[in-house]
């Protein structure tokens, strides 16, 4: 959206909600006539889901399709609940099989067989299939509609096939070449097609083709598929036979949607369905309450430690002033670490198997930072304090961001090894959890050094 | 990359480190023969800078160009920069304008020219208008390469034209349709064209086109992209001229960069320009410490404002129990708002001028939170040590919780609307803010409670 199409959407949907509440739906719908695919999506996702019900059914049949599939998939699962059945199920057999799949993975499970049993037995099959896939995988993300060519075919009896499935295939822009047992052997490119002699056969113009298997993970496959900008992946079995296509499109949706699930769980967030300003404020305060709870609970930890240290406070008051200050500092190189390492993850940069390298990385990371900080923590509180505090605080910084920045690296591929997603240990996690260990460490130091 | 396809690039690099020190030049070029071109960019991503630069040499020519531009654009900088300047010179000749552009962009502004003197006149003129266009516009990321057609033509006219721009065209898949003055009036898909007749005019197939405007931010115009599934985004100067086009598998490579740098300034580390383990520990350290001194220069606030209360700490130890808890709370619901209204802007769901129904939300989402946590805080505080401490911690989690995540929501626009990446407002930097804030109002609502 441009500036100029958000201020046309933002409008619109006032006028929307003013024409609907005065039950004006001919003014309604004359609102939405100059508006163009895009901005409608927009402005759907913007009002409440009602609201967003009446205009969808304003709209013209092959618009308001066309609408529906560029809909977040959160924002077609809440939209599906605001239509009939007898919408739903119309809807449904208009959409593409891997768009029927991704939308029945944000519905209750119970609706899934009613509706298959509104397709065509052949639409049945397809969608089916992909639904036997696992969860997350690429197979439920993936096309099962795609056009073929083999080695020994010619370029035009290649483009005669491509012809033939213009209407139906999800792209003819990349074709795999698959041998007589459905196993891929290459891929061809329309281009190449193209710019070939039309008695070329497709042997010598294919090139070798990157692959993903069907129980892969969605988005490792997207990923490979962005990264090299390839127009489309082709999807095998076990036994590399051909069962589905990736399109570069599909996959920037799937890593859209991961991207935004990886961003609100960093910071502690569960992922919203639907975009900030139309989502209602008892499903955000829903999307954060669970994981304040949680850390809170975790930070009573903190109160505990504190408690028993409580002696030692009331003998030295000071020390209290520096408690935000250094569990701070932890809590910040933790998620600095953590950061770092669960975005090498999801790029596939690092594996579990790399614990030890991250573990013997992070060490040096961290307890670099922590000298550096260190002395300055040892000079200024030194200076201002007496030199016993500065001493405390000196070694403190050098072994809480030694041991956060440890942490904070090492948890992410933990979750990940135990295939959990890595971004639910996320920052609050992380500092809360660096909290309570900087405290023990701070009060063992001052205990030490102050001899009380 | 597969696990399987991880284990071998790990192994590899092994390897040709092992083989490198012993002046084993064949025996490495014998190890990278079997590897595909990802799984060498996986290999140059992992290797020393010296050794990336041997292994790129030990390719083949076409192979190391292909590697050369499946690289990240920041190990391109820096492999860039270990090669002689006979060897930049050529490979900045075999690139495409785009990514020369983009490879200008990651190295010293003194380099550019004596660059361009090694281009043709044409490829010099084309790489140089890019460079006109002000920085992250798109204009410095589309492809100035395209083939067009216009409206009056037949398909059998266009076929001929897209035969011709085979072997230049960025992409032949999408056409933008001109008119007389090279204003973009539609846009025309191969597939189109192939499924209709040959004399068919193109006014009668083409439809309307998505544009971006040259100078408009390369991640809006890259989001809108993959967000429609358009395999090409025309781009247009302010008169509606095409000067260029965007393709999705470079919009893709657009998003990747940005999600990258929001990841990690989100969490308070400049980016890294290689991956994670083939970044030398003294850039690591680099790339946090900057933001780790700031937070610490400005966490030293909270000691000021503890200092300035310490007669009621020396008075109430227990007060000091809960600082840690209070302030955790705190910077987790500010940091929840944070990430939550970051991603809407990213997204382009929210705009600095929506900085009033942000606020007003977040200002209702905070209260609720704070009131179940208070009440919460409430019950458990009094039980354990007495009543007014409950009621103290009970209404400081009420004001502290509201205040955060108002503060938390607005940042991002604040940074927006002055242009600074709303990211750099990261979670470290809302924390530290609200940590202060925090404590203020706990020693306020504890003297006034308390009588102290």
């Amino acid at each position: 959206m441009t500036p100029t199409q958000l201020q046309n959407v933002s409008e619109a949907a006032d006028d929307i909600r003013r024409l609907i509440s005065q039950g004006d739906l001919a003014g309604a719908s004359a609102v939405l006539t100059p508006l163009s695919v895009p901005e409608v999506v927009e402005l759907v996702d913007r009002l409440g889901i009602e609201d967003a019900a009446i205009v969808y059914r304003l709209l013209a049949k092959a618009r308001a399709l066309e609408v529906f599939e560029a809909l977040s998939p959160g924002a077609r699962g809440d939209l599906v609940g605001a239509l009939r059945n007898v919408e739903v199920t119309a809807l449904f057999a208009e959409m593409d099989p891997d768009d029927r799949v991704w939308l029945l993975d944000e519905l209750p499970a119970t609706v899934a067989p009613q509706l298959l049993r509104g397709l065509t037995r052949q639409e049945r099959d397809l969608t089916s299939g992909m639904l036997g896939y696992p969860h997350a995988s690429i197979g439920r993300r993936m096309s099962p509609e795609f056009v073929t060519t083999h080695p020994h075919l010619t370029v035009a009896e290649t483009l005669v096939r491509v012809r033939a499935a213009l209407g139906s295939a999800e792209t003819v822009y990349t074709l795999p070449v698959t041998d007589g047992g459905r196993r891929v052997v290459g891929v061809v490119s329309l281009r190449d097609l193209l710019s070939a002699e039309e008695d070329t056969v497709i042997a010598d113009l294919m090139s070798d083709a990157h692959l993903a298997e069907v129980t892969e993970d969605a988005e490792a496959a997207a990923r490979r598929t962005t990264d090299y900008g390839l127009l489309a992946l082709p999807v095998v079995d076990r036994e590399q036979r051909l069962v589905g296509i990736l399109t570069i499109d599909d996959a920037a949706r799937i890593l859209k949607q991961e991207e935004s699930e990886d961003a609100a769980r960093q910071g502690g967030v569960e992922p919203l369905r639907r975009s900030y300003l139309s989502t209602p404020i008892r499903h955000l305060v829903r999307s954060r309450v669970v994981w304040l709870l949680v850390l809170a609970v975790g930070a009573t930890l903190t109160v505990q430690v504190l408690d028993s240290f409580e002696a030692t406070l009331a003998q030295m008051t000071v020390l209290a002033l520096f408690v935000p200050l250094l569990i701070g500092t932890g809590g910040n190189t933790g998620n600095q670490a953590a950061t770092t390492v669960t975005r090498s993850l999801a790029l596939g940069e690092v594996t579990p198997r790399d614990l030890r390298r991250v573990l013997s990385r992070e060490i040096r990371v961290g307890f670099s930072l922590g000298l550096l900080l260190g002395m300055l923590g040892f000079a200024l509180a030194g200076l201002i304090y007496d030199w016993h505090i500065g001493t405390v605080i000196g070694l403190t910084l050098v072994a809480v961001c030694t041991v956060a920045a440890s942490i904070g690296g090492v948890m992410p591929l933990a979750a990940r090894a135990i295939r959990v997603d890595p971004a639910v240990f996320s920052n609050p996690f992380i500092t809360t959890f660096v909290d309570a260990t900087g405290l023990i460490i701070y009060f063992l130091i001052a205990k030490a050094v102050l001899g009380i």
